[in-house]
């Protein structure tokens, strides 16, 4: 849990990072700012802080401020019912995001994970997005990433979001407080 | 048909309006910038610049640029198959434009149709919007946009797109060059 006056910090943070980059929003997306701490309270070095722009039963899209160096941890988003599960393309807007998905290692990646049990962290094929370039993930491949020095801001489009079906690689996660 | 020269122009002058909106595309999206004239030869009047971001079998992501007071005309998207027909969100990203579509007309609407035949522009509806604003169209209902008088960046979220599909008011149109 992000206690209420470490929120509205958060929140004016990652507002002033929007504006940097030229991205309006309004005042009620900005009250409504996901701040995903993943349980693990450590937002600044795990989180995502999270504008959800649409999300219904055929598309969705958010924007996505990271903090410099912050952390979204390793997840895979399953498939749900006849849904083969979330596909998502991530596309940088600003800064640069270290991705990281199942493949060959990449030798020398620019970002390592935050300190974290064994086990927590397991794919490590590097994609580097800087502004306006974007990859796309098939459902159910495990991804975490990382922004730069700077922060980063990333659109995704994909399909409805279902966080509470997301598994994560850490055991100590919980994406949606119960 | 655009001639190439001007297409040149066209995507200069829309590289260039994306730029002061802070929105980066690459080398390859802009010379893959979608201009859609809709087969009138009238462009700068009723015209769309596009760069689609992504369209899988799941979702669709693009970027719409429009020049001063250009018009995107009316059109909508049908059933096709076991696709109720394509549903998107609009979110104005820099500029102002006028959304029309079904509904009470609204007394004295911001934006007027282009001059074309009777019967082509039927919806009069309207809907503002500015940066940080965005509206999202059912299935299958007709609408037409037109850009404020600095022009307009739209960002599209949506079910996949199947342009070919699309069904135009005005019966001169073709969306996709045959």
């Amino acid at each position: 849990m992000i206690d209420p006056e470490s929120a509205s910090v958060y929140r004016r943070r990652a507002a002033a990072m929007l504006d940097r980059a030229g991205i309006v929003i309004t005042p009620a997306e900005l009250d409504n700012m996901e701040l995903a701490d993943f349980a693990l309270n450590e937002f600044e070095r795990t989180g995502l802080a999270i504008v959800v722009y649409e999300n219904n039963s055929r598309y969705c899209a958010k924007e996505l401020i990271m903090f410099p160096g912050m952390t979204c941890p390793e997840h895979r988003h399953p498939p749900v019912g006849t849904d083969p599960g979330k596909q998502e393309t991530f596309r940088c807007r600003w800064g640069v995001v270290y991705l990281y998905t199942e493949g060959e290692a990449t030798p020398n990646p620019h970002a390592a994970p935050p300190p974290a049990p064994d086990g927590a962290y397991t794919v490590f094929h590097e994609v580097v997005l800087r502004p306006g370039e974007q990859y796309t993930l098939p459902p159910n491949t495990r991804h975490w990433f990382q922004a730069g020095p700077d922060g980063a801001i990333v659109s995704e489009f994909s399909s409805p979001s279902r966080d509470e079906a997301d598994i994560f690689t850490d055991v100590r996660i919980r994406r949606v407080e119960g």
